[in-house]
């Protein structure tokens, strides 16, 4: 399971006056404890401080850079900023947040994942917006899927984000994520599925709870990365949890070396 | 989501000798609690007594009928003991535990499933024991789905049971299972799927947290039936929030009132 640590992100208000007063202390203990928890990537967004994001999104670069060696994933609606950020970048292959089928979006960010070499998740929405269903967010994902490899880029660099709406407002979005990453996986086995877990439990109560059972059910589905907190233990025992149950830990030897360090939490 | 209570059962430690010595306090407390806990079926089973498991088994129906209306899942290897268990049941139609494809079995246990008008959970096992993999038990499946609805058995009386194996003994006993879930579904969704929990996490560590996992999983691969204690409230949450991200439960409306009455643990 590739691990896309979701901390360092302007839109959390716990981050957010850190990002603010430029206080390395913090976002650095943010990346070491991620990273220290097991992150694979490491989110980086300033998306909160339109003034002068490349500005704050290179400062928090370097500021991770400084601590840790993990990955980064470069999460920004500015091509700008994106820019900015990969030109920051040190932390070997990163991933860009992200690409979406939109005319626009699609032609302003191909051109920085194929100059830099990255990573990209792509989103599954159009210039129509986010489908409903599973069946319109496959065609995109195949549209995208397509033309990003025609372009160069190399299939197992693409994260298709299937996105994921809340249960509470439409008792199919669940189904809706869940088919369309069945579907791309069995059609793309080589391309990787990755998503935010809490937007599928907003409004409702016991929260986790609803993440926990999307996360489990998504795994069984598919999906093989994930923007979360890797310091939430509990959302990480279900990840070490299904990697044994599906077989992608073999006898449980990973399950069982994290039961005997304390990790699993049950 | 169809449960089956799985506590009134002679192989568990803590039931074994209430039944021994006839207490029906014990008894009655099991099936109330169950059946207030949300059980839509109570297994009973005697079958650790062998010298007399007919006579305890027809006890133990009658003291589960003195106290709930609760229909039964009647649970034995012996087709004498199930004719006995079924002649003493009032509790509505009862499903018989359990048919194989193994040839002796399924001679013995069908005349009693037609005679009586009852479900069935099917295992899929044949003479050559159980298969290793999917393909094997799905083969299984279609045998025994063919044959019980040629008898005149209806399809929404049969339970398939994939047969879940300890996956610290074979990485790939998750997937067997799963995988078995997803086609038999897919090729008979008017057939039922329901197996046991407990199994998968034998001889691991923290295996509420697999249980939890593989109730998860099976969900989501269309499995709507299981053999669990209904009084584990932890369990029971899974299945609430399952249903609600599967859209079984609309606009999350039974989750809301179950998280009103406090029966969400999380």
């Amino acid at each position: 399971m590739i691990i896309i640590g979701e901390k360092i992100n302007s839109t959390l208000k716990a981050v957010r006056p850190a990002i603010e007063s430029y206080d390395e202390a913090v976002i650095a203990g943010l990346a070491k404890s991620q990273a220290e928890a097991g992150a694979d990537y490491l989110d980086v967004n300033a998306g909160m401080f339109n003034q002068d994001e490349p500005d704050r999104l290179e400062w928090l670069i370097n500021t991770v850079q400084s601590t840790v060696k993990t990955p980064l994933a470069i999460d920004s609606p500015s091509p700008a900023a994106i820019e900015r950020g990969l030109k920051a970048n040190k932390n070997g292959k990163p991933i860009v947040n992200s690409i979406t089928d939109e005319k626009k979006r699609f032609g302003e960010i191909l051109p920085l994942i194929l100059k830099y070499k990255t990573g990209v998740i792509a989103l599954c929405m159009d210039d129509s917006g986010m489908p409903e269903d599973a069946k319109g967010r496959v065609l995109i994902a195949r549209s995208l899927i397509g033309k990003l490899t025609k372009e160069g880029v190399p299939i197992s660099d693409i994260y298709i984000d299937p996105l994921v709406r809340p249960i509470g407002t439409g008792p199919h979005y669940g189904i809706a994520a869940l088919d369309t990453i069945k579907a791309v996986k069995s059609e793309y086995p080589d391309a990787h599925i990755a998503c935010g877990l809490s937007n599928i439990s907003f409004g409702l109560p016991a929260r986790k709870l609803i993440n926990q059972t999307f996360l489990v059910a998504a795994m069984a589905s598919g999906m093989d990365g994930a923007i979360l907190d890797p310091m939430d233990k509990k959302i990480m025992s279900f990840i070490y949890a299904s990697e044994a149950l599906l077989g992608i830990d073999d006898y449980c030897g990973e399950y069982l070396g994290r039961y005997r360090e304390g990790l699993i939490e049950f």
